[in-house]
């Protein structure tokens, strides 16, 4: 492993690209926000809608689900339209599920009562990582659309449980990374995506040897890389909503 | 006709709303530009592909096409992601037919090559006109997509014709506005959208009545305030590609 | 302008082709009535069905809809059968959402009660033309479906309020010109589609410069032969109903 | 078995509903045939295309295929149009199958060139023996095709090989009976759809006893009935194609 | 008719394949049954779910039907997987029609109360006859599942009718044989799958002359040895269930 | 952490269940095993065709792909066929790009030559790790279709780099357990997937906290138990293929 390597963003291993995260981004959404990992920029809105799924129905209980999805021009070459060829993709679907699953972790359901807060994250530019900026931008407008429920008085108690925040790692040319952008991941020999609590454990680990194979020593490196960044996710979020460490 | 009615937006019958051109809104599409009417918000991203549609092939010319969606929480209520659904609605189909057949005023197709350019327009935030914002918008991409064969010498002559703009205009409690915004288009007893040539002449012309109908007179009524809006609209688009008058 | 231009088929510019209505053309519908426009002929058969979509439910009025197809065969060339590709192409939901808009135009929903009546406008032949011919014939079937709901008794009052017929116009080498066949419209600069009411004003108007752009002037010369067309074809549409003048 | 049951339609067992067969019914079909078994009315439009399926090119044969619909008020309540549900049914796709395998009985396919002919059934009005009336019709549609082709010397020798018709059986009551209409089909114990070569043998047979079961020498006596009937319908296709008997 | 032709698969032609008929193949349905003709391996599972389609809800009678799928190399070269292409096949839609039917034949739907039985018969591997031996096998899968019915007391009556099965006979080389596989059934001239009740009575006759045509006198023959097999089927049958002759 | 958990299948933490690999289950294939994880069954269909998908033509190599499916019954109730409802799920998909993507480790595709290798995986009857078994048993049907390529002699070298398997592993009630059943999963904090290469490091990761959140040492924990079972399934592999260790 060679820790000199030189990464075609020229950041350093450990080092995130520039992350920003503009809140009341839209008009309409209970919460909207803009995240942005560098040149990733995805609009997150979240809506509320009262009601829950038909099996969740009568459990007094409510529900947090995600959709994604990618403007056709938001890549380098003119990605077809989704709709226009009739269904969404097996990698769509795969990453919204992530997102669903992730944002839920944030979140007391029981607490929730019937409603149902879907989170659309629709990437407006594409630069790698667009399923990590989904969640944590996405973590925070869900925060925002808890707030719109408590403030209305719709709900009584406090849903919200922990904040959850997402990043990429991976192996470039034998030597773990953090936040891989477009050309990094696609020269990377490994790709892994982290999603983790506030408080430093882990709520889901994806992480994909594209060539080859890696080992535990690499697996555990990445996730010290990608614990470290988190520490400075969490920190955004905490600063763009207001909330106090 | 009682010229003092008040518009819900509180402007005057032929005031259209502040119009923005932003060109080079995002990296990677050879013309992106984000057209703002008032709080209506559409992306409009012109992308270049080499090649051109089956039945168009071995004809010497080029295409221009246009898609058309909507971010499910553009608007007030959260609407259905079309790609979930499986396949586009009818309204949608309708106005991205409209944008593409307006768009393809602007283009002399014979001198585009072998090339298609495609307009996807998708709706950031709705609040009526994002049919007549895309064409308007989608127009300014447009330009610098033929800009970026010129430049790149994909395409020897210049197969720009004329800008083309759009505006809505209607009747609102009997008088005639121009550029309703939502709440305007709602109540609105008349709606016609108006797709216009530089030179003054009409491209397209789509005149609605919701309730009840209306006349000759009110028709050229509306077509005047639409030209005067239009005059506008083309200096915007103007102003932002640097033509001069 | 050249008022001495030949039409491929011979007919004066105000010349509309021969109309026919043929009411109960088929057993089963409560409205069935065969248009024919010349060469053009459309099946437009009304259907009442009690109830009315989810939306509507509990408001105290009816829906007035339309479908619209076109036999394989109706054409030149053989066209794919929607239903074998899966999904109605958009020139098809346009015409059909157009139908439907301009029916309700001839009925008051809130005297329909809660009753749907689906007009199915079939094109067993084409020859230019098919919305017109749809519409006109369409509001014939409609007055037999309400008729239809009065005899047997299912509704108390008359939803029936006007007439409402169709026509198009265009420019063919500049010259206005009425009801055009295909290969007028085919070959014509702008081809337009007028939905008049029987008191002779307008309730829809759909204007397209195919080829360059037309003028004000143009657009009431055409607006002119719309509106005596229109005069016959409500003629027509009375005779078919036994509607004295 | 009781021979003097009474048919819901007053004909006698043995006796098949009035046959019509107009050609040239629309014109832009190479073949085009409206037929009429009683008030089942079914228009066959037969199409020529060059070129055939991929999985026959090179091997110098043609390919004879049928599609089949119904218009939605083509029955006694509206059936919901299948292009707008996005699938054809399972009744459509195995009722077009068995048309398109019956006409291929028609014809020698090694003898029809490198063309396609599609032979589209469109139920215009249904009252019971759809299939059988779209095959008798179909057939005549198919030879007026078969004969463009040679009036137009684009094939050489001649593929058609014999007449097909087909006609329905059942037992009614017990009752061995010909050419079921719609009451007389929904009552039947067993209904039969038999398709029949010219020279008298069985080309399909398709008995399903709708309730109980059925015996050989029932099966037998409606074959009986099928053959006599058989000898009609053929009459009427020399007679409309004006083929010597 | 040459009774000496030889059979590809060596058999005589009233021979049938090596019938097996293995039950509680799978551990989760309410009847789960393997049936094997020779070299076809289907898999019938039957499922019980309270609740009837909506078109017989209240009618206090229960429901049976089925599905039909075919592992994509169940057969020699690979088919594509129906889910992947979005919609089930005309022949599997056939297929799965006549099974129901077929089944429908076996129970007294009265009796069932409100319950859907679903046979479900999946291809593991195909060498001819796959609907025959669906329905051979389904049937005793969905003996089970009424007897599951009742042994939970959720039934009172007992809705079993009938025992019913399924060989095809065909014409292989002028010679009538039972129980094609693959490659006898691609060389027939006449392909018939007969389904039989117990009694020795006809529930559905499905006959096709792939080439030419068939006489009476033949298709007599083939249900002639069908009958026989038949009666061997029922054995197969009623040994499996262990239910006396 | 208590080690002394009582699993619901009462098997210690670190027992995997019984495996069974059965090679040549099916007749067509060039590929055919059904592996067993306990009472899961999955039969893995390997197919060799020539091509490969359109963005690889020309690149000299070959690929590996994968298709995922349950019979509608696998389960404890009867889930929908996709091939009816008419799309694959996102649980599908997903499953299948895993198993793709883990496949694709096992072959040098530079060695395939233009073939393309399609592993279908049908679950036969489900409980718990699905997609594990699927890999696992995919792989040994992969090895058998390259052996096919090898023994037609067509390919020349030896595409095959290594053999792949996996396993699930997850946190029952506090304790690291491995290869989870189906009541197991349900009831499980953690649920992680560990796809490994015999030299014994990873090819993919995918670890979900279902509930609560898991931290590294839990993580390290589990993936000691993968790599222990995993030992014993390339030793299954190995003797299934008759591979010397």
């Amino acid at each position: 492993m060679a820790n000199d390597v030189r990464r075609p963003s020229g950041r350093a291993p450990e080092q995130p690209r520039e992350i920003r995260l503009t809140r009341d981004y839209t008009r309409h959404a209970e919460g909207s926000v803009l995240v942005e990992f560098g040149d990733t920029k995805v609009l997150c809105n979240a809506s509320v809608e009262p009601g829950v799924p038909r099996w969740l129905r009568g459990k007094g209980q409510g529900w947090v689900t995600a959709e994604y999805g990618m403007l056709p021009r938001a890549t380098h070459t003119r990605g077809g339209r989704e709709a226009t060829r009739g269904k969404q993709g097996g990698r769509t679907l795969e990453i919204q599920r992530l997102i669903g699953r992730s944002l839920r972790a944030a979140v007391n359901l029981k607490k929730l009562g019937e409603f149902t807060i879907t989170v659309d994250c629709d990437v407006i530019q594409a630069d790698g990582g667009t399923r990590t900026a989904s969640i944590t931008g996405g973590c925070v407008a869900l925060v925002d659309a808890i707030r719109y429920l408590q403030r209305n008085k719709l709900i009584k108690g406090d849903p919200f449980k922990q904040l959850v925040s997402s990043i990429s790692v991976g192996l470039f040319k034998g030597v773990p990374v953090v936040d891989l952008d477009y050309p990094e991941d696609s020269a990377a020999d490994t790709d892994m995506n982290v999603v983790m609590a506030e408080a430093g454990s882990l709520i889901e680990v994806q992480g994909t040897a594209e060539k080859g194979s890696f080992s535990r020593a690499e697996l555990n490196a990445m996730l010290e890389l990608a614990e470290n960044a988190g520490a400075q996710l969490f920190e955004h979020q905490r600063e763009a909503l207001g909330i106090p460490r």
